[in-house]
């Protein structure tokens, strides 16, 4: 819907440095912004784009408003890019929600039982002695499994797959190809005549405001479950064994792999493709860089790297290391050239 | 269903020292096990919990019998986990089993030949000619590709997606969102109008009593077969490239990648995010640790690390060395000076 | 069908040394051929599988016919990998193609544009307002979401999943769970109460003969395209971030990463397992070997590894240093006890 930069700026409750009554109809990047759309600018790469935008207004920081070009307006704010998710939110989000009713071709089991504003798409299927909350979608071809307890204004999108026994909170979203509550990867050695399953009787538990990205996915316990807190994030091919905690507003970037029975704090982040080997602890605040590997636990506002990790000071002191290591060898062999000639000189007493 | 400590010890043939006539009802972790539960010890990392847990019993090793608390029944083996998973499978499993017979909303093809005990869930599909065992199941939303062959006793779950032509042996489950027999990446390059696609003519064949578990891929062999051997166990996310040997009882675990044509012995173990190049020969019994990648043949009992990888005994003492660089630079400046020093002493001959 | 090996040289424009009149039926690996089939050989890692041969003829370079078994012929070739993949599918592939027309399950939208010669199967699903172009196929329990718009000769596997929005080129393969248009990972932190989630309102654009493997995953942009550009190839299990450009010919090999609005330019390489954060600049050509993260722009041609990459040379330089490291240790500790006997020799001045 259009809007005005005035009527932006109050609903933000940021400063407006501009025409109070330009309208403007959309949201774009800064090099595409047409003098009808509002941009943001966040990130220091982008600082020329910024400077040579054509965007009606843009929101960023105080100190960035001089780059903007004469004639752009600035929406002020100390967060532009929260700021930013808040507006395109709230006014130019024009994807297509989930068709309201349950479709003639979802298969919804007698026993299952769904609030009145609930969506089911076409071929889905809910299993028997399932719940879903108030605005609750499942989309076409996504399952939920028998028995899942599913909160309001959740999302199952497109081909997601619930197993038995999921526990959702409220404002859920699991995207598509993304799986919860499979078996973990149970199996006891038995040689030498194979393995023998461990069955998987625990379930998933996923607190409110959690986002499951495409293709994750969250084993359920072995025993008990296999819980995500509150507000955490979890990317597309992310895996989450059996037993992990994921802790409050932790950020699993994609491709990450967090092993079983790992306990990880809140506002963590691992980020793409790291990875927890099992029956850890990780602190609050700490940061798993990309392709780290941790081995042991790590603690509370630590930053690691590297394979096995360490702190990310030593990882990168030990490559820098790496690269001089060239030269050592050539001073050592000048060295030793000198000693020899001072022993050439000294002969043996 | 409900057991006595003395039933679950004769039929895991395994020591008792407590009372046999104690009933218990499930089983549960120690920390959370109550009065009427057993529970297992296999990990020393959970040593206090076992010492306080309020489980009925727990299985553990001879030598852990004295850690547990007074009171607690030790059902006494000498491989605990296994035989938790065995007692675990028979009496304390109350997930729900596939519903018997056809959904009325699946979608079986004319010529496809399925034993009279299977299972076909909602909107799931089996295509034209088809063939499947007693008992097997393919859950909601599964498909199961023109001419695959697939035994006794298998389960598809929801939606997981088996091409054309793939043959499964007994006992086989596959995850949701496993894909087996998608085409291999064979693209012949042809610059520079770009790639001709090498067409993916062979299949997927996977013996007895292996797990492919979620969102894992098996690619079909180019010409003639991708392999699995019995026994094998495909971890959440795994990677199996075209006309790959995975031998038996070996396991990948999560997230490991094998590219083309390598040839996987017994027993092996990739562990999580590891991964192999192409055409490599992998010994029995080889470990290859998290992360690591091989980039050539190892072989068997061999243990690897880093990537490229090495023997893990090397990478770790690389890894040592590289954190004792800066003190080794050290000794060799103090070195020079001392040199200088008396070479000032020595004046030139 | 059955082919003269002077067909098959015919077709392929390569000289044929052997009997033209030999009919073949089939192509298969030099291993396992039989005198009915035909095989090529383009890796030296087969050399001895092709002096063995029993095929028919074998697909080798002019370098290579020397090698091949008497009475084996020989189809000379310049690129015969290319080569048996053309024969291969003009005259060998067998793979069942899409049934025709609309499956009776399907659920193909009123408002749904489909071209007459389109194929959708059982219980796949076309949203309200998409477009699908001649031959283009859709198979079983695939996903088609509002206002995709799909080229000619498309195929979208089964259990595929393309969110609103999609819009693809002619000649699009998408593999069984692959993910086109999920929603980018961003979410703009607000502590301490959690994250905001920006909405992510753009789309996916796939130009003409790109291939999308199994499971991967390509996110739509936050704002604009994530753009996939003609003829290039991504693998099961990758990762395609939000607003990340993917050049032509470009390949990203399995379990490969590409973090947000990064730019790839054409003929790149990523090899398994490899990574890219976001907002970085790839040059044409480059190549990133197998688990290697980039961290800053690679330049056109560069060819690194590591993580975090450097160049290959340095990369693999510094990790022979790291195995000479214990000499050098000993070296310096040797020098050391020289120049202390040294030192002794010649007292304090």
């Amino acid at each position: 819907m259009a809007e005005t930069l005035g009527g932006i700026a109050s609903f933000l409750n940021v400063e407006l440095r501009g025409d109070a009554s330009r309208v403007v109809a959309g949201v774009a990047p800064l090099d595409t912004a047409t003098p009808t759309e509002i941009s943001f600018f966040a990130n220091p790469k982008y600082a020329e784009q910024a400077g040579a935008t054509a965007a009606a207004g843009v929101l960023c920081r105080p100190e960035d408003v001089a780059r903007l070009p004469k004639g752009c307006a600035a929406l002020v704010s100390t967060r532009p890019y929260r700021d930013f998710a808040r507006i395109t939110a709230r006014s130019f989000d024009r994807r297509p929600r989930a068709e309201p009713g349950i479709h003639a071709t979802a298969v919804v089991h007698a026993t299952a039982v769904l609030a009145s504003t609930v969506c089911v798409g076409a071929c889905a299927v809910v299993g028997p002695g399932a719940r879903l909350g108030e605005r609750s979608a499942v989309h076409a071809l996504a399952y939920v499994g028998p028995s899942c307890v599913i909160g309001a204004d959740c999302v199952i999108h497109a081909g997601a797959v619930l197993y038995d026994g999921c526990r959702l909170g409220d404002r859920v979203s699991v995207h598509s190809g993304a799986v919860l509550g499979a078996d973990g990867f149970g199996f006891a050695p038995d040689p030498p005549s194979g393995y023998v399953k461990v069955p998987q009787i625990g379930w998933v538990e996923i607190e409110d405001d959690v986002e499951i990205q495409a293709n994750a996915c969250v084993d359920r316990g072995a025993l008990g479950p296999t819980i995500v807190r509150r507000g955490a994030k979890i990317d597309n091919l992310v895996q989450v064994g059996h037993n992990v905690e994921v802790g409050e507003h932790t950020v699993l970037a994609s491709q990450a792999g967090i092993s079983g029975s790992t306990k990880i704090g809140k506002w963590v982040t691992f980020a793409g493709q790291s990875a927890a080997a099992g029956h850890l602890i990780v602190g609050d605040q700490a940061v798993i860089t990309g392709q780290a590997g941790i081995g042991k636990d790590v603690a509370a506002k630590a930053m690691v790297s590297g394979s096995p990790a360490q702190p990310t000071l030593v990882h990168h002191r030990g490559l820098a290391e790496l690269n001089r290591l060239p030269e050592l060898r050539k001073t050592v062999k000048a060295l030793e050239a000198r000693l020899r000639e001072l022993e050439g000189r000294l002969p043996e007493p």
